[in-house]
C-alpha cells in the first residue's frame, strides 16, 4: 500500500526562500524569524525532499559573510545527501533593481545585474547545478510611456546571450529557464506568460540552452490553463524546470501549497508530468520543485507541515492519476471521444494536398450536418477524472 | 485644422461580420436584419474606409449562391475602389466544428477544414488579398481530459504547414496571421495569447510566412498589456495584421468600438503604431482593421455611426499621440527617465564579458545603494501622456 | 454503503432550459434539437430528480400554444410525481428587452415586463411553486453615459415592490429570489453580486419576501469566494434558492456541471449546505438546483449523462464532507485553530465597553508580540479538507 | 481660464500613508526614507490639498512617542489650516492581526482591536474628524476550512455595534465608513465589495451611522464597474467617504494615481460626483480623498509631483465632465436614448396593478417586435463622452 512517503526518486525540491519566507507582505510585518539555510536543508531532507534551490542572497539569511555562508551550506548538503539542482539570482529585492535588472533604463544597473548573475553562475557550476532560473520580476513597467519594450527585449536578449555564452565557454553545462509572470511586483512584466517566453527564446543566439520554468500560480494569475501551457512547453522541448504551487485565479500572487488552489488542474498536471496524459509516456524528468509560501498565519511548525503537504498532495494525485489511466472505462471513454485519433496525422502517409483536393469524401461528399450531430462524450471523461481524483472509483 | 475625416491613406478596414452582426448573443435573439455585403461595401466606402475583409461564409448573408455572391461582391469593390486585403475562414459556426477544425479529435473534420480553407485561399488570391487570418476559436477544450494538447499542436502545425505550402506553390503570395484568444467559445483555446502564437510559429516549416493578428480585446480578456504584446510581435517582425476594438477586462468578448474600453492603452497603441513609440519610426504599415461589434441595442443608424466612431477615435488618438511626441517637455522627461538609454547596448562596442568582469565600476565599486535612491520620474511621463490624451496641453 | 443514487429527499431540481439548451453560442449554431419539456420531466424523474423549474417561455419549446403547453407539462408532473418549486420569467431573449426589462430606458418596455411577469406569477401559484426567481440579465449597460443607475434602481424597486404586493394580495405565498451576475449579456449588470442584491433588498417595501438565488459561476466570474457569499446570504436569512454549476474563473459564463470547475470550493459549499460548516446544523432546506449547460460538444446521450453527473458529484461531495466533519483529527485541528472560538462573543455576557476599557489585560498588559507569534494551523485544516475531498482519509 | 489649481473648496485630502509610503513591496525593500507627517502636512497644504487623514500608527513614522507625535501633528494642522476630516485604525500591520482584528479566531485579539480602535476614536473626536474608516484588510481567510464566516459576521457586527454605541454615547458625532476589498492581503476578505458592505450594514444596530468608503481599485480588482457601485451607494444614502486612485483590472492592488488606470471610468466617476450624472445635482459633498501609492520607482520629487497629479487630473476631468453635460448635442442624445425617461415611474401617478392589468396597450396590444427594432443610440453617447474626455469638442 502506498503511504505517500516521499523519497529521492520523487525528485522533490524546495526553494530556500519558501520555507524561509518571513511572511512580510504589502500590508504587514514579518511574523516569523529568519531561518538558517542549514536548518532548512536538514529539515527538508528529513521530510523526504531530494534537493534545495536558492537565490544567491538566500544563503545570507543569518550569515552575512558569503564565503562562510556557502561553506556552511555545502556542508549541510554533504551531511544530508541533498542536491542543489537549480540556482537563481535575486535581481528584485534591492532598490537598485526598481526599474529592472537586464532591462533597467539605467545602463549601469544592467551591467551590475549581469555581474551579479555571473558571480552566481560560477557558484551554480561549483555546486553541480544543471539549471539556472531567470525570473525577471522587475523587468516591466507601470506605464507604457516609460518603457521602450522593443529596446527592453533587445537588452534582455543581449543579457541572456552573453550569460549563455559565458556559461558555455566556462563549460558549466547549465541550461537556462525563464520564469514568466504577468505582473507583480511590476504593473506589467515582460514575457508575461509561457507563450511569450517561448516566442522570445526562439530569437536567442543560444536558443537550445534556454527553456522555461513555468509556475502554476503565475499562469493562473492571467486565468490561463496551466496544463495547456505546460503541454506547449513540452511540445517545444522547453520544459526545463517547473514551479509547483497553488493560486485562486486573477489576484495577487498567492503561492499556496500545491493543490490548495485549483485542485482539478493540479490533478491533470500531475497526470501530464507522470503519465504523459493520453500519450502514456512521462515527458519530464526534472525536479518537482515547490515554489510556495507557507501561510502568514503559520508558525514554524506550520511551515514544516506545509512543506510536507506539498509532497503528500503530489503523491496522492500521482496515485489517482495512475488509477485514472489504468481504468478500462476511461480507456473506452478516450476511444469513444476520439482523443487518441488526434495523434493520427490528418493526411495519410504519402498523401499530398493534391490528393486531399481529389478526395471527394473530404469535402464534396462530406456530410457536415451528420458529423456535426455526433456527440464527443467529453463530459463523461471529465466526470471520470473527477471521480478518480476523489478516490471514488 | 484636422477634421478627422478618414481616407484611403489611413488604411482603415472592417470585417463584413462587424457591421453585419445581427446581434444574436448567448441569451438573446437577433435585433437586426442581415446586411447585404454589397451595401456594407458601399456604406463603408462612403465613411472613408479603405477596405473590407471577410470569412468565406460572410458573403452568403443574403445570397445563397457562392458564385453569384462573389460576383456581386467584386462588383461592389470595383464600384467603390475598396480593397479586400485580408480574408479568413469560418471554421466555428457550423456544428461540425464543435470540437475544433484543424485540431478536432475527429480526423474527417480536420480534412474538411483544410479543404474549406484551401477553397477560400484560392478566392483570397483571386481578390488580391495579401494576408490570410486564422482564428482558431474552436481549437481548444473544456476539460483537460478530452484533449491531447501536444497531439493537437502537431495537427495544428500539420495543417498550417500544408496550407502555407499550398499557398506558396500556387504563388498566392499570402502571409498567414494567427489570431490568439484565451477562451470563448471554448473553455480554453489553444495558442491563447500573442506569446503562445509566437512560440508556436517558431516551430513551423514556413515560419517566415506566418505571423500574428492580435486583437485588443483578446489579450485584455487575460488582463495582459496589449501594447507590450504588440511590441513583442513587432520586435519579432511578426505583426502581420491587427484587430482593433475595445474591452473592459476579463469577461466575455465585448468587441466594443475602438477606444470604448481602456482608452489609455488605446492611446499608447496608436502611438506605437503611428510613431513607433519612443523609437520614432512607424513600425507597422498594414491595415488598421476594426474587428468590433456594434452594440446589440443599436439599429442600423447606430451601426453605421459606430463604424465611423472607430475611425474618428483612431484619428483623434493619432493627433494626440503626435502632439505627445512633439512636446519638448515630454522629450525632456524621456531623457530624465532614461527611456532612450535603454536603446544603448549594455556592453560597449567590442566589449567582451571578460572586459565586463574586469570593470570594477560595474560591480565591486558600484554603489548600488546610491543608484537605488535615484528616482526615475515615470509618473511624470504617465501624467504627460494622460494630459495629451485629454487634449490638455 | 452509499451508492450515490439520488432520490426525492435530496431535493435535486433542474431548469428545463439546462438539459433543453440547444447549444447555440455567440460563435456557433445549435448542435442539438429542441427538447420537449414533457420528455425532460420524465427523463429527469428517472434520473432521480425531485423537481423541475422553468421560464415562462421554456414551456413553448415544441408547442406554440401556451395553454396546451401548460396542460401537457402539468400532466407530466402528475405522471412522474415531480414538483415545480421555482418559476421565473424570460425577460432577456426577445429584442424588446435589449436595454433591460424593469430598468429599460423605455417605459413601455418596463410595463410590458411587469405584465409578462404577473402572468407567470399566476402560473407559479397555480403550479404550487414557492419561489420566484428574478435574473435581471439585461438590466445594465455597456457605457456609463447611457444609464442613470440611481433611476434604474428606483425602477427596479418599483417593479419588485409592485410584484411582491401583487403576489401577497393574491395570496400566492411566493418568495422572490434575486439572482446576481456581474456581466454577460450586458457589459455590466445591475446588482452584480450577492452583496449588491442584499444591499438593494434592504430598501424594498416587502424586504422580508425577497432574498437571493446565487449561482456558483456568477460570483466566480468576479473571482469572488462563493462560499463566503453564500455564508453572508445565510447569515442575513436571505438564501431563498441556489444555482449549482461550475466555472473556471473570470471569463464568459460557462455553466459547467457542478464540481467541474473549482472542485475545492464545491466541497466547502456542500459542507456548508449539508453540515452548516463548523456550526454543525444545515442552514438551508431548499432545493439543490442545477443551472448548468451540457457541453456544446455533447449529443442527447451526453445531455442526460451530464444531468446525472451533477447529482452524483453532489452526493460524493456530501459523503466526503460528512467524513471531514466526523474525523476526530479535524475536530482537534478546528480546536487548535480556534475556529470555534469565533462563535464566542468578544465581550463577556453583561460586559459593557466601560468594562472593556477597564480591562488592562485587553490592552495595556496585552502582549501583542507574543500573541502575534502563535501559529493558527490553518494550513493543516486545508490539507485535511483536501484529503477528505480526495477520499484519502 | 481654468488653471487647474486646487484649493480648499475642492476638498482634496490625502492619507499620510500615501505620500509616506516607503515603497516596500512583497518582493522588494523600501526605496524611500520615512516621511515626517509634519512635513507631509506642509507639503500637501502647499500643493492645494484641503486636509489629511491617517491611521493611528501613521503619526509615529519618525517620532515614537504618541503624545509628542500628536502634538506636533496638531501644530502642523494649525500652521497650515489643514483639516483632518477622517481617521482610521491600523489593524493589519502587526503580526497580532494576522488572522484579523474584529473577526480574528483569537478572542483576545478581537478585544485588543476594539481597544486600539476606541483609543483612536477619542483622538478622531479631539481632532474634529467627522468620518471614521474601517478597512478590514485582515478580516478574511485563505481556506474555507479555517473561518466560520457566519460567526465572523456576528463578531464584525458585535464590534461595530459596540464602537458606534461608544462614539454616540461620547457625543463624538462620527460616522463610520466601511471600506470593501475583495482580497490582498488575505486570500479572500470579508465584505469584498460595496454591495456586501451595504448588505451587512443593513443588519447593524446603528445602521444609520454606518456607510461605505469605496476605493476605485478595490472594486476594479473584481472587475466590477466602480461607477455603478458608487451609484448604488449614493442611492442607498451610504456614500460616506471615497478613495480615489487607479488600477489596471484584476491583479494586485496597484494604488496608482487617480486617472492612471481606467481613465474613462474616472471621467464618469467625476461626472457623477460633481454633476450627479444625468440627474444634474451633485450627490456627494464629502472629501475627495486620494488613497494611492507613489510609484516605487520615484524619489521624493516624484512623490510630491504624483500628489499634485491626482488633483490636477481630477480637475481636468471635472472641467470635461461639465462641458459634456453642457453640450446641447449630448442633451439631445440623452433624450434620443431615453436616458431621462428612466426617471419616470413605470406606473402613472395613482395607477394600481389592477389598472396596469387592465391596460391592453401594455401587453395584449403591445407590439414587442416593433419596439424591439428601435435603436437606443447608446454608442453615440459613449462616443460623445470620449470626445469630451479627450477635449475634442
Amino acid at each position: 500500500m502506498n503511504n505517500y512517503v516521499p523519497g529521492p526518486e520523487d525528485k522533490f525540491t524546495f526553494g530556500l526562500w519558501t520555507v524561509g519566507w518571513q511572511a512580510r507582505d504589502p500590508f504587514g510585518d514579518a511574523t516569523r524569524p529568519p531561518l538558517d539555510p542549514v536548518e532548512s536543508v536538514h529539515r527538508l531532507a528529513e521530510l523526504g525532499a531530494w534537493g534545495v534551490t536558492f537565490h544567491d542572497d538566500d544563503l545570507l539569511a543569518v550569515e552575512a559573510d558569503r564565503d562562510t555562508a556557502i561553506k556552511r551550506f555545502r556542508a549541510a548538503l554533504d551531511e544530508t545527501g541533498m542536491v542543489a539542482p537549480m540556482l537563481t539570482t535575486n535581481l528584485f529585492t534591492h532598490p537598485v533593481f526598481k526599474d529592472g535588472a537586464f532591462t533597467s533604463n539605467d545602463r549601469s544597473v544592467r551591467r551590475y545585474a549581469l555581474r551579479k548573475t555571473m558571480r552566481n553562475l560560477d557558484l551554480a557550476a561549483e555546486l553541480g547545478a544543471s539549471t539556472y532560473v531567470f525570473w525577471g520580476g522587475r523587468e516591466g513597467s507601470e506605464t507604457d510611456a516609460a518603457k521602450d519594450v522593443r529596446a527592453a527585449l533587445d537588452r534582455y536578449r543581449e543579457g541572456l546571450d552573453l550569460l549563455a555564452q559565458y556559461s558555455q565557454d566556462r563549460g558549466y553545462g547549465l541550461r537556462f529557464a525563464l520564469e514568466p509572470k504577468p505582473n507583480e511586483p511590476r504593473g506589467d512584466i515582460l514575457l508575461p506568460t509561457i507563450g511569450h517566453a517561448l516566442g522570445f527564446i526562439s530569437t536567442l543566439e543560444h536558443a537550445d540552452l534556454v527553456g522555461v520554468n513555468p509556475e502554476v500560480g503565475h499562469e493562473q494569475m492571467a486565468n490561463l490553463n496551466f496544463v495547456h501551457g505546460i503541454s506547449q512547453a513540452l511540445w517545444q522541448d522547453k520544459l526545463f524546470h517547473i514551479d509547483l504551487n497553488g493560486q485562486h485565479g486573477p489576484k495577487f500572487d498567492q503561492d499556496l501549497v500545491f493543490g490548495h488552489g485549483d485542485l482539478l488542474s493540479a490533478f491533470f498536471l500531475v497526470d501530464l508530468l507522470e503519465n504523459g496524459g493520453p500519450q502514456g509516456v512521462s515527458p519530464y524528468q526534472g525536479p518537482r520543485h515547490f515554489d510556495y509560501k507557507p501561510g502568514r498565519t503559520e508558525d514554524l511548525t506550520g511551515v514544516w507541515a506545509s512543506a510536507a503537504d506539498n509532497m503528500r498532495t503530489y503523491l496522492l494525485l500521482k496515485e489517482r492519476a495512475a488509477a485514472f489511466r489504468a481504468d478500462p472505462e476511461v480507456q473506452q471513454a478516450l476511444q469513444d471521444s476520439k482523443v487518441l485519433e488526434l495523434q493520427v496525422p490528418t493526411l495519410s502517409p504519402g498523401e499530398s494536398y493534391d490528393d486531399l483536393l481529389a478526395d471527394r469524401s473530404a469535402f464534396e461528399d462530406f456530410d457536415a450536418d451528420l458529423v456535426g450531430e455526433r456527440g464527443y462524450g467529453f463530459g463523461r471523461l471529465d466526470q471520470l477524472a473527477i471521480e478518480h481524483l476523489m478516490g471514488a472509483r
